[in-house]
């Protein structure tokens, strides 16, 4: 199975992804979880007996929604709403477990067009009811539980209907993709016609395309294919004031660039409906191969200098020790460290034959003269099967009483080694403090000839309040970042978590610039607010 | 002489560039007027003649900004005023060679640090005091003429005592330019540690950094080094709020982009007072050449195919065959056309000698493929070594009775041959009703994966007031522009020229997000009124 043909399957309110295809722990784990003393706690709460907030909407609020869209798509039912609780972080998800879902909407709307959108939001202003765009719910930054203080409800939005490939421009080589079309979904419409996006994220089996556009992410073969932010060259938006579109031609300087403030805007500004984004070919080889270097440094400086030199593989990524030795570029298979140390880098090309060949040579003089060996196809043929299989392994490690919670960040080339120090040491920190023996580990994703992302994995064991404990070390990751003049997100966002470190980043004149066009498109408020900005 | 030598000269109020490197129109040149019917106009208006505005500043504003900057760096005198008249529109020009320099502003000022320009913007806010920031003055879309009305006075804001290289950051292939730099010096400043920008607008010997940002530049070697906006990773911005810094790393998903809002705001929301980059190393090796085709679709076909097979030339431009025949390539040299008819490509290719050879390859096999003959280096050299010469032969085309004026625009390539035949005749047609005879030429010089700019030349002959003449040739263009859906400017920028449809382009929703931006960051609204927003 390839990622152009994996299935479409319901979200779960706290299991990751294809609930017929678990993770399980290889055996190996077991003394690793004894190792860092977790205990199981005990299994989860069914979501059919969760705590729901006692709110509901006003009559007159669902009726109008009832009116505009019809009784089969105004969902107010207990398993609707605990499925739209939060997103997919780690205390989102052991909330969920311990039976909260406080944060619930009070009900689910499913639009079937983007002039239904523009409905909605208008009887939402109307009557004051918060909207949270929520079609994927993979955020793990807080982003899917607005404020709901002084406001009459809260709807969720799940936009799977809008669900088309509206159109195909084999010239322009763009396409026109609905919002509410998952990930996999959209790969396999524009498969049919030979294209694809490539934009493949760690959450690519849950994703749509508009969490993509709304939260700015970046996958996996960003190196090749870019980030989605520089993919979308058009975007509608339902606003309450109305409809939005941008996009007249891939650059322009007919003033700012108004479309990389709405990607970004994570539901403040408003609803993006469709967006009109770069294709290409489906590549037609493809080769992944693994490189191991002696430290975290020599390999760092053979990433620089590929993407400083030209030389773009589709994929490039780099585990520190710590990464390598756990091995989660293979989470399904025997863990354990690798036996032999170093750092792995794993290389991905896709093209045509003679494209892959060339780059791949070009990219191996330079990966050999900064040292790296050659480990050749296996492991990076493995890595590539378990692209999207990380995010499985968080359940059954739960169970097990661990903690594991990932963070990212990213900075410029000459800060990197700084940083990576830096936020290890923050975490570790605040987790010894809490008596907490711990594991962090660290590699590279996202390549740019001025710098490059950090991704942390942490896994520790769960104390009796974990969301607690976790915000500990994450209150001192951020704070390492921001000391260290990183972004608090290369591609998770901004949501709730984030909210007040992205203030300091941006400054005050930077988030009163975010909250004027915020009340300029939102009036009264009621899009995702508390997102992004307070 | 290459572009990386030459000098740093003072701006003439209606001469382009180096006024001891005048353009010569070419001997044939005399009867291409006579058939367009042009009538040499007398000679300009002595600029110490000029008309000048009766205001002058209130005198305690005078008192605060010597108090601020010193009596040497505060200039109300004519010589000054009289520079800083508007940019090089032809309608500006124009209108300064007929002795109006009625747009001039009160006084000119001259500050020496990003806190200078931070207090200026203190005092005009408190005074009511309308802010021009004008370096390079190479506006060619009425930026430089602020509104005036409800104002106690117009200041302009020369940077040119910000012009440092601040720093370069060779791990991170960086620097920090401050704007007030020509492009010329920051190259060479750049040369001196072995990096360039690779940016190369036609303006190149008069704008600046801060001006490349302002209104998102691109330069002539975009296929190969990006847009200004690319390259740009921080910036600093002197608000009437006090200090905007942007850019904590090289992409992020910390909310929407700022820079890209600041890119391109025209000086409406602050004055960008130094700019972070990316640097690539100086070239070792380039290879300029020419390839001819049959038409132009043939040739932007070729060109499509290149940049979609991911083949990037440095340089990679397409004439149609009106500008073909006039070898606009090279402007100083013998005029007429080439006599073979068709459509000349310049493809240019800098880098190491491996690179540019495994370029060249590339794309020649493209080129070939595509119908294109090759026509070897010298053409390549030619269009190289006069890139810069273009806007010299205006001047002396003016002295001969000609209109001359160019217009451009951007669209996806599926759009590319309706968008340039619907210009042509929208500008053709309204010459053709004032009875001139004209000459409408096009080519495209920046190539995207999903689309590419079209650049119009335009000559005719003058009639008694060329303002108004021309004036309806653009009106007719920028309508054709807009009914085709394309962008009003690929980089030219918005200026007071293209203001009414940008707000077509972008709608009320997207223009109220700017205008609301505006109030936040200038509440008093003294930043360039009028200039890109009305």
């Amino acid at each position: 199975m390839t990622e152009y043909d994996l299935p479409v399957v319901e979200r779960h309110p706290y299991l990751w992804g294809n609930v017929d295809t678990p993770g399980h722990l290889p055996d190996a784990a077991g003394d690793a979880m004894s190792a860092l003393g977790a205990v199981p706690p005990g299994p989860a709460v069914d979501p059919a007996n969760a705590r729901l907030p006692q709110t509901s909407l006003p009559a007159e609020v669902t009726a109008a929604l009832t009116a505009a869209l019809g009784a089969e798509h105004v969902d107010s039912g207990r398993s609707a709403r605990v499925r739209r609780t939060r997103g997919f972080s780690t205390p989102d998800l052991l909330k969920l477990r311990s039976g909260d879902a406080t944060d619930a909407p009070d009900a689910v709307l499913f639009p079937g067009s983007h002039d239904d959108v523009v409905r909605v939001l208008e009887i939402c202003t109307e009557h004051r009811v918060a909207v949270v765009p929520f079609s994927g719910g993979t955020s793990v930054v807080g982003g899917l539980a607005p404020v709901r203080a002084g406001f009459a409800g809260v709807v969720a939005l799940d936009l799977r209907r809008l669900d088309r490939l509206v159109g195909v421009d084999e010239i322009s080589r763009t396409a026109v993709l609905e919002t509410g079309l998952r990930g996999v979904a959209a790969e396999r419409l524009l498969a049919e016609r030979g294209y694809t996006l490539g934009h493949f994220p760690q959450s690519y089996e849950m994703a749509t395309v508009g969490g993509y556009a709304a939260a700015r992410s970046a996958g996996q073969s960003s190196a090749g294919y870019g980030r989605f932010d520089e993919m979308v060259v058009g975007l509608t938006v339902a606003t309450p004031r109305g409809t939005l579109t941008l996009g007249t031609a891939p650059k322009s300087a007919a003033g700012p660039d108004l479309r990389q403030l709405v990607l970004g805007s994570e539901g403040a500004f408003g609803v993006i409906t469709s967006v009109t984004v770069r294709v290409r070919p489906r590549p037609a080889a493809r080769v992944f191969e693994g490189w191991k270097f002696g430290s975290f440094a020599e390999g760092a400086a053979a990433l620089r200098a590929l993407v400083q030199d030209g030389v773009r593989p589709t994929v490039l990524r780099l585990s520190d020790e710590a990464e390598t030795a756990v091995n989660l570029a293979d989470p399904d298979a025997a863990a354990g460290g690798s036996g032999s140390g170093g750092c792995l880098v794993i290389a991905g090309y896709e093209g045509d034959a003679e494209e892959v060949e060339a780059t791949r040579a070009a990219a191996a003089e330079r990966l050999l003269a900064h040292g790296g060996q050659n480990q050749g196809a296996e492991p990076g043929e493995k890595w590539r099967e378990g692209r999207f299989r990380g995010p499985y392994l968080r359940d059954p490690l739960f169970d097990a009483g661990a903690l594991v919670e990932t963070l990212e960040t990213a900075t410029f080339w000459s800060n990197i080694e700084s940083l990576k120090t830096a936020v290890s040491e923050a975490v570790q920190g605040a987790l010894n403090a809490q008596d907490c023996a711990n594991l962090v580990m660290c590699h590279i994703s996202h390549v740019y000839e001025t710098g490059a992302s950090l991704y942390f994995t942490v896994v520790t064991r769960q104390l009796d309040d974990p969301v607690a404990q976790w915000a500990k070390a994450k209150e001192a990751a951020n704070a390492a970042i921001r000391a260290h003049g990183a972004t608090i997100s290369h591609h998770h966002g901004v949501g709730t978590d984030h909210r007040e470190t992205l203030a300091l980043e941006l400054g005050p004149i930077g988030i009163d610039m975010i909250k004027a066009v915020k009340s300029s498109v939102d009036p009264a408020g009621v899009l995702n607010p508390g997102i992004l900005i307070g």
